[in-house]
């Protein structure tokens, strides 16, 4: 259920966002419960800009909107996995599929 | 690189662990620099307990640990996401095999 959500002391949720198709983890990004609900009401994923303090629909202005499938809890109810059909060319603003595109190079750093 | 992962105001950074072979996201902890540096150095997942303020390594207790296979880091380096070789009957600390084992039901919430 959606009260039973923990926010963090800004009011904020971390939620995993996840290609249902290719189970890829397409990025993270931070909900309240404004956006959880815009989220849940329009089916599309919704957050709130820690940056620019505003919220945001993913793909507002790229057209890339993520459709949502399902969304899970943790069971500390402090975290999201939002499961969703990625629309266009991928989730990130730079263009690649994933916001995860970069490795680190541990070897670098032993 | 390690040195640019960006951590908040806090020291903190979220860590998706994600299951390497079945790509199922296990789980979402915290680490800060020196938690990572631990994860890297021992190949073993360890986090920073913000409720305990204490380190921990996954499994230190249950034997279910997790051996790390790829780190990643996403565009604005604010997250990690970690490829994991999960050992023993999974991630949650309550017997699931991971931590988002329950679905919000979206229909009880509009």
């Amino acid at each position: 259920m959606i009260r039973e959500i923990k926010y963090d002391e800004k009011g904020l949720v971390p939620a995993i966002v996840q290609d249902i198709s290719s189970d890829e983890v397409l990025m993270l990004a931070y909900m309240n419960s404004t956006a959880l609900e815009k989220t849940i009401s329009t089916g599309k994923t919704h957050f709130w800009s820690r940056s620019r303090q505003k919220y945001w629909m993913k793909g507002e202005t790229s057209g890339n909107i993520q459709l949502v499938r399902k969304i899970f809890y943790d069971c500390d109810r402090d975290t999201l996995l939002v499961k969703v059909e990625q629309i266009g060319a991928g989730a990130c603003h730079t263009g690649n599929r994933t916001c995860f595109y970069r490795e680190l190079i541990m070897e670098d750093d032993k």
